[in-house]
């Protein structure tokens, strides 16, 4: 049988990173190429303690059916830390339980896309966002990052000109992949240009719990006076990734309209992990466990940027992070990033090539991901090396 | 800031079943409306114990991100026991791990279905399924239900004459809502008329294993030598329906498009709760399990039967379900459904309106869903009374 499939899948290939991870099977490839948490990052022992209890003392709740909206407790407290924490949150804000900050990004797609809309991106950004849109239908148009985020004056030409944009796609804390923090000053411009345009933003923020340097910096969601930003959060990195559970706050009738969505999608969260969720916010120290994994990224950080000062070749230019996972590397112009990345899989070190992160799929690009949070320091000390011969190969 | 959400949501409503589940919170009210599992059908002491040694002995996997696909062991046992036990699955077809049979159905339309086109459906039939293919954007035509199963002449008129109809959504089982079970004769024109006109068929069988009475009939994708049909399968009606677990068997090349959706709507399913399913179904006799279930069933649904044959005026008209959840009602013509549900809440007992199952959503419908899975022994004698009484309202 010849299958018909719909135009928005046919021409979506699976996630470049994802299909790296697989190829990762080897074992003697070091990997930075993941995005993962550390595995020292998990409060096993915590959550292991919480889990038994939950079996004992309320097991049909967290094995039955539940909302869609997500387990009310659960729901409570985040929305308490996001107001208290984060002054994220106003009387027409809403706060529901989402199957990983994904989820929110995508169903938030959903709730404001017809297929052939736009969707105006930070250039390169997370390609699961931007394979959120595609899947959709959905054009990506990028605009350029700059060391203190997107370009403002280039981000207004393209609200202007561009037809049928119904959102703007931003990860303004640690930026994934160039691991770049948009400035307070530039965040404020973003909102104002929204309001101007009449425009929903998305403020993915999966890593901003993560910094382990410089001044925190307040969301774009905290500004939000109008009910213009949709926030996407996420316990993935500060609790357990495997669990897919997020949380999105955004005015009360856009969440009402993603709860739709997500009841089609998978009728609710995983219930279990979110009563453990909620023990954990209401019993454990949330905030110290976060410390606690701020410090080990802070070494790791500067163990893998140690590595790359003294190893890597001049004219590799990479950022200095204050939080998040990830550095990003710019190779010379010189050196061809395919035959690069390549050539770094047989020398038995894996990056993602910028290509993954690119908008526009065909634009070219010469720089790679590198995460420090998944490896060991040993891997990161033995990798950075391969990585750095990898580029004395080419400029030889 | 006046929002203008996309065309396919901007129209879609909350699913009637969840909303009368909210309006639940009254404890004075009887519930028939739920199509909970039973919660004495839970294996709490077995999946406790499975989970204290997951975070013993590899919390490190069970907390981390995963692949998209699923836990290749869980993936193997589940294809085994398809392949094995009801003769599903081919050398070109894949089974992969989804978060719950809800997602499976959503994420073949996705693979199929452009905005404006077409799923053929039972008329009634399951609200989720519906709702999933309204909210991509997708037009639902309805096709009536016999005794036996969808009327074929119909079904062929239908797919003769629907421009792009891309999908034939089935429930061949103990369907939702109407419990009727498609007979072998039929399922064997059904697949023939798929292959005659070149259409997929979600098969989508959440039920299928709770058969209390009757010949197990094998299904369509048993018969499946062309690669037609999707097959949607769930472990929330025999293990629990909390922490979403299900799975799709479909061609390979179905599989691929899925998981490529699958990945931007949740990256993957709860790991945790995949590797539980694993040791569960390796390590304990799931038939047994099953089997335990279904004798609560056979008996809650015999006591509903029973006070509905001593209770219920003659003119109203139910089915005798040999497995599933639900028992089909149908008032006579004279009583208005609207004022029935309202009178029956009145009397403090709740059941879903038929109209919430219909294709279009608005043609009138005069049956109405019980549920014997849900309440207690006690709740259904008590309910079925007040049911009762409620129609001998309408018809003094």
């Amino acid at each position: 049988m010849e299958y018909n499939f719909s135009n928005k899948l046919a021409s979506l290939k699976p996630s470049a990173i994802r299909e790296i991870f697989k190829s990762l099977s080897d074992p003697s490839i070091i990997s930075f190429a993941a995005g993962n948490p550390a595995p020292e990052s998990f409060p096993i022992k915590e959550l292991s303690m919480i889990s038994a209890d939950i079996f004992e003392n309320s097991p049909v709740t967290a094995l039955q059916y539940s909302l869609t909206e997500g387990y009310p407790a659960l729901r409570q407290v985040v929305a308490d830390r996001l107001k208290t924490k984060f002054s994220i949150g106003r009387d027409f804000d809403s706060t529901v339980i989402v199957t990983g900050g994904q989820q929110g990004i995508e169903l938030t797609c959903k709730a404001f896309c017809n297929e052939g809309d736009t969707v105006i991106c930070e250039n390169p950004t997370f390609i699961g966002a931007l394979n959120a849109f595609r899947s959709n239908g959905v054009n990506t148009v990028g605009v350029d990052l700059e060391d203190d985020g997107i370009n403002i004056e280039k981000l207004e030409e393209t609200l202007k000109t561009t037809k049928n944009a119904k959102l703007l796609y931003l990860i303004p804390t640690f930026q994934n992949p160039a691991g770049i923090t948009t400035s307070f000053e530039k965040r404020k411009k973003i909102y104002e240009l929204a309001k101007k345009y009449s425009i929903v933003v998305i403020e993915d923020n999966p890593y901003g719990e993560l910094r382990f340097a410089g001044e925190e910096i307040p969301t774009i969601k905290s500004m939000d006076t109008e009910g213009l930003v949709v926030y996407c959060g996420s316990f993935s990195k500060i609790l357990s990734a495997g669990m897919r559970v997020g949380f999105m706050c955004a005015p009360e009738e856009i969440i009402s309209k993603a709860v739709v969505a997500k009841q089609v999608e998978d009728v609710h969260t995983n219930i279990f992990f979110q009563m453990l969720c909620y023990r954990y916010m209401t019993e454990w120290d949330l905030d110290a466990h976060i410390e606690t994994i701020r410090s080990l990224y802070r070494r790791k950080c500067n163990l893998m940027l140690d590595e790359l000062d003294k190893n890597m070749p001049d004219c590799v230019k990479y950022t200095r992070p204050e939080g998040g996972l990830f550095i990003w590397c710019t190779l010379p112009d010189t050196i061809d990033l395919s035959e690069f990345t390549k050539a770094a899989i047989a020398n038995k070190v894996a990056v993602v090539p910028g290509t993954a992160f690119n908008c526009d799929t065909e634009a070219p690009s010469n720089s790679f991901r590198l995460n420090y949070s998944t490896p060991s320091d040993e891997q990161i000390v033995n990798g950075v090396r391969l990585l750095a011969d990898t580029v004395k190969q080419f400029i030889k």
